[in-house]
């Protein structure tokens, strides 16, 4: 993560930045069915820093480490000449031949969503147009500390296989299209079930941008986006105890890569277009 | 590694980085008695660089995971601002009990060598005061594309306990004080045993630097410097087969910490001073 190109530090507390920078991280690895082991954390400091802020750097990484059980082991702290930048490898362990790909998709598999979509994006708003992070605290811990999806993912996988997996970094819509030209298939989305953090919806819509299609290309999501088999999904929905802690939204199916990414709305269907963040674009 | 603080690309050829990434970080596992078994790379790109470029770096990548059996099985690449950087995470192993430590060094250990030193900081000079790369061909070699001494301390391990152990990045006397530090003991090097790469010798005198002096502080050379038990190690080298390929040199002993770190010149002592590079310093 580098200042300036992934992150502002103008408005993100260095502890936020030091849990979201081990957070996505540990995201990678759940969204290929592994548990975090370990991980090394290399710091690159221009000169000016201070051991304070250091510091506060490091209490959230460890916040986050404790949290999902991950310890860092190692890295390496460096001068930087100009921007501050943190890298960070995590290391993940995974049963062989349990591992999720992108690829390993079936037509006819339903697409389903981790948790409710758009937050991050409103955060990242509030905070860099100058607001405080009390008017819409939700999204802001969302883009500032966002939860990643370890036990969500587990309780799931003991219950079904996950046929393909991804995490949402760059916005909904390009991680579908990910999932399908990896698996060599297309996609049917339904776009009202597309699920929305109502929070965000006076953000949105104070901007003249429906929260669906704001939800859509909202990135640093870190929700899971996966497809499953329609029985085995639909078996686990009806037997599940009151008490599952996870919220699962089904939103599509893959279809015949002859019919292309689609998204249907209000009965007829458009072409589905990835948003979002592309680095080299 | 970020350009500007550890590496000049107008001097630097772009696979030679690659490998010199790969490779240091690689000799950080040998030195604590590991195997390195993977490696992840992530590369922050100035947006003005080519895909050539890149091509170039990872080929000095990939000669070095091949070379030392150490593969990159992930990683990022991202925008960077200003300076390009390379941040490498290589995962090791080690057998339980078996790791090397900075501080498991004993009172009366021998101290050793391994290689011949001076030769990487000249490299780096003879390259950044515009000489081609043929008129020092070994120290260049060695400040371009050092190589880390794997087998060398695989085989040494195999025929005698290696109490403590450090590579020398920074500059041997720097890296002799880190061992005592770490061992709460003392030193007495023998300046004269020190094993110095003649080829450097012309470069250093002509400036007025007496080689041995050079070598002292010349950082970036990867060799190994460890201590041993006294008779282990002698009978190593009276049993040794001539066709043992591991140039070692004893270079002094471990002493009490009350007499300090001391360098031994023609009868008498000296302190040892520490050299070389330091971040932060």
């Amino acid at each position: 993560l580098v200042e300036g190109v992934h992150f502002e530090l103008y408005y993100t507390p260095l502890n936020s930045l030091g849990w979201k920078s081990l957070a996505v991280n540990i995201s990678d690895i759940i969204s290929m069915g592994g548990l975090p082991v370990c991980s090394v954390v290399t710091l690159g400091l221009p000169e000016e820093w201070e051991v304070e802020q250091i510091d506060a750097l490091y209490e959230g990484i460890q916040q986050c480490a404790r949290t999902y059980n991950c310890p860092v082991v190692g890295g390496d702290t460096i001068k930087s000449p100009s921007s501050f930048f943190i890298s960070v490898a995590v290391i993940g362990e995974v049963k062989e031949g349990y591992e999720i790909k992108r690829s390993g998709a079936n037509e006819g598999d339903l697409i389903c969503v981790t948790g409710e979509l758009g937050g991050s994006s409103t955060g990242r708003e509030v905070l860099s147009t100058g607001n405080t992070k009390n008017e819409y605290p939700i999204c802001v811990k969302r883009f500032l500390e966002p939860n990643v999806r370890l036990k969500e993912i587990r309780m799931l996988q003991g219950v079904m296989k996950i046929h393909s997996m991804i995490d949402i970094s760059d916005g909904l819509s390009s991680e579908i299209i990910h999932l399908c030209r990896a698996s060599g298939l297309g996609c049917l989305i339904q776009e009202e079930n597309i699920p929305l953090l109502e929070e965000a919806r006076p953000w949105a819509e104070a901007r003249g941008i429906p929260l669906l299609n704001w939800a859509l290309s909202s990135g640093e999501e870190y929700e899971l986006l996966f497809t499953v088999d329609r029985g085995e999904f639909y078996q686990w929905q009806t037997s599940k105890r009151t008490d599952d802690f996870v919220k699962v939204t089904i939103i599509g199916e893959m279809i015949s890569p002859d019919e292309g990414f689609l998204i249907e709305r209000v009965g007829a269907k458009f072409p589905l277009i990835p948003s979002g963040w592309d680095h080299f674009s």
